[in-house]
């Protein structure tokens, strides 16, 4: 690819500290800062560069118009991780599957690894704390910023998952951007059939170079979590803004409900699993989780990408809904306002979809409480239109769960009954008072 | 209209309690209630019949099979609304304004009255409390539910009000429905130059003929802060679940946050404005708020609706942007992830659209916190890729307030210019940390 070619022509290795000067439009760049190994899922086009600042930036080859080398790469610890972590008898083995993200972005560079982003040195450098937990395979699968998550990545980070699980991993550990988080957290739960072992995603809000960085005790809290008596698919991350501890929401009810501060992530219209302090002890806050068992997970993967999310605001245009259903979606999940509305002359287009196959879910934007379209004559007026209400599931829930029902059948009657059905706790019975914005 | 003429010939009247039998699809449904009284902007098609269970159900004309009156309607009272409640001296002048929703939704059945909503005897029955705080002038101008709120019935609202308080009114209280009151409340904040005087919008979750309903309560505190030393928009919805007291939110920067719960609406990256007891106690939480002045308040109306809302989710394809490029769309507020990040691959479709002359704006679905393209390469791209970060200013804001700005200019740099400066509360220098699912 051409940037490895670029590299080779300059002498460049991941780990050299540079000095790059870029072009763009007329505008000259400076950047200084360290080689990242190329991304093996990126387009190849790209040089990364670690800034000083702790923040990478991707810069096109093509732009770059001079390169100079500050510092050489240190040369490699060539010790093998086993050597340097032997496995310790008595402990459970717990795999920590890296995708990207924040949480990773110290730890892949620096190093001259080709799989940077965990290598033991750097996760004993971070962490080494994990290591008297549990016994840790590091395997870094892609690293991306989890905004270019895409819904194929989901099914190869299950089947990761699964293959780690059944071979002998006592759970397993998820570094994953904090973006989309909770949308990965829901494919895994919905896709991850008989799952009997902890699967946590875990992310940091800031990088761990940082030194309000929430990665290290977030890392140490999802390692616990993922030996713990648990066998569903949860988000761990910080439950206060100080280093308290962390609390695990399920899957598919956790959110990012805030754009920096280090307890982003929320249960909504339920209360979180556990709170988790770093020092070991976990408190489990409910009784109706799956507790760990012997199963063997299977991946359940057929998904249909066809499917998007539409929010409705006074003004939206019937057109809208018409594109999707012109282009052939199999499925929108509408975000209505309220108890699931939206302008009443939208929907004739709604009906239309429905009358053409395409499954349409009305969830809510206020994103607390839950749907009912028995309340008001819009509501019912949606219900003969065949649209179909989404309990207390969250908007970004239900396009998931969507697409995975998709991929399973395409009648409307079926699909109705299974996005009814609760897979994952992604529907509550009913919402408790307790739950509303904490 | 049909609706009108089916009345006539069957002899019924606003009011009557009744029992219809309907046909649809083979389907027969009977229904029992009070016949209402028609909206003026329907389409004039559907008899609206309030449900003994308190529920209104617009059912169609021409699938009425059967109606049998179960008791006529009482005969109206006459007397004219100053007679029941002439004008006490000293008492300041509130207008309310009804617009529909379901505050409106007990007091506009029963009576005879062609503009339902607030006859004399209905506000009096429901709240008689405001007639201690104030004259009260009520005015009928729409009746729909807020879901059917649209763009130019913001500018409606907007001259009404304008008109009332230029007219001697001391505060207008304007009757909504809660689904899209912070979107009108957002336009109105932006419409409304050099208000003065309190613009109250207050709404209810429950109608107010179900013992649980806040109608009595909002209403009472949104005309005492109509009455108190303020001058801008704001929103007065319960506080807490209980009957304790009112919170006023800055017209900007509410949201509703529960599909059903009574204190649904809250304040989001900012501190609410007061609190109201029924009592009459203000308690203003902050000072930086605009005071009573004599200024003469304008409407400034242009406003383009060619505008939409897109939210960024894993899977989201660049054809989504192209098509509102290609039909035409002036502006587009994307609900990023995180900071305010899309899949790097939709980028190009974002370039194309501000290349052709669309804004683009970024806000982020996380819905607290501030968009900050700087922190990560995405964000840098995106603004390289000309998008307007919407800092702290939630998407429902940014959206109303772009089709405003668009209204008035159409050059790019101006656009980024004025959606970048403070027009009413909807930025703040800085988000407090007490602010977070508060
Ligand atoms: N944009 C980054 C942010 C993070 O990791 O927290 C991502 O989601 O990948
Ligand atoms: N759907 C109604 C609900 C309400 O009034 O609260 C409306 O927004 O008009």
């Amino acid at each position: 690819r051409k940037v490895e070619r670029f590299m080779k022509e300059k002498g460049l290795e991941v780990g050299d500290h540079v000095r790059i000067i870029e072009k763009e439009n007329g505008n000259t760049s400076v950047y200084e800062g360290v080689v990242m190994n190329p991304y093996e899922l990126s387009s190849g086009e790209t040089l990364t560069l670690k800034l000083d600042n702790g923040y990478n930036v991707g810069i096109l080859v093509d732009q770059i118009l001079e390169v100079e080398v500050i510092e050489k790469a240190a040369p490699r610890e060539e010790l093998e991780f086993e050597e340097v972590f032997p496995k310790k008898p008595g402990l459970p083995s717990v795999a920590i599957i890296g995708t990207g993200g924040t949480i990773a972005s110290r730890i892949d560079y620096k190093t001259g690894a080709v799989h940077a982003a965990f290598t033991a040195e750097e996760l004993a450098k971070a962490v080494p704390e994990i290591f008297e937990v549990a016994n840790i395979t590091p395997k870094l699968l892609f690293n991306i910023m989890s905004e270019d998550m895409r819904p194929e990545y989901w099914v190869k980070i299950a089947h990761e998952v699964a293959g780690m699980l059944n071979n002998g991993e006592d759970g397993v550990v998820i570094a994953h951007g904090t973006d989309t988080m909770a949308y990965t957290a829901s494919a895994l739960s919905f896709m991850l059939r008989d799952l009997g072992k902890p699967v946590i995603l875990v992310g940091s809000q800031r990088s761990s170079d940082r030194p309000s960085s929430d990665a290290a005790m977030n890392l140490i809290c999802s390692v616990r979590m993922a030996t713990s008596d648990f066998g569903e698919v949860a988000i761990v991350m910080h439950g206060e803004t100080s280093d308290t501890y962390c609390l695990a929401h399920r899957g598919t009810k956790a959110r990012k409900m805030h754009t920096s501060r280090r307890d982003a992530f929320r249960s909504i219209n339920d209360i979180p699993l556990a709170r988790i302090w770093p020092g070991g002890r976990i408190e489990f806050l409910r009784d109706d989780y799956r507790r760990r068992t012997e199963s063997e997970v299977w991946v359940d993967d057929e998904m249909e990408e066809k499917v998007a999310i539409i929010k409705a605001f006074p003004g939206i245009q019937p057109e809208i809904i018409d594109f999707f259903v012109d282009r052939g979606y199999k499925g929108l999940v509408i975000e209505g306002t309220g108890l699931g509305h939206v302008p009443t002359y939208v929907i004739d287009s709604i009906k239309r979809a429905t009358e053409e196959g395409v499954a349409v879910c009305m969830t809510s934007q206020c994103l607390y409480g839950r749907v009912n379209l028995n309340v008001y004559s819009t509501g019912r007026r949606l219900l003969k239109a065949g649209v179909i209400p989404c309990e207390d599931m969250l908007p970004e829930t239900a396009y998931v769960k969507l697409m995975w029902v998709l991929g399973h059948t395409d009648d409307p009657k079926e699909v109705r009954e299974m996005m009814l059905t609760n897979y994952a706790g992604e529907i509550t019975p009913y919402t408790r008072f307790d739950t509303f914005l904490r």
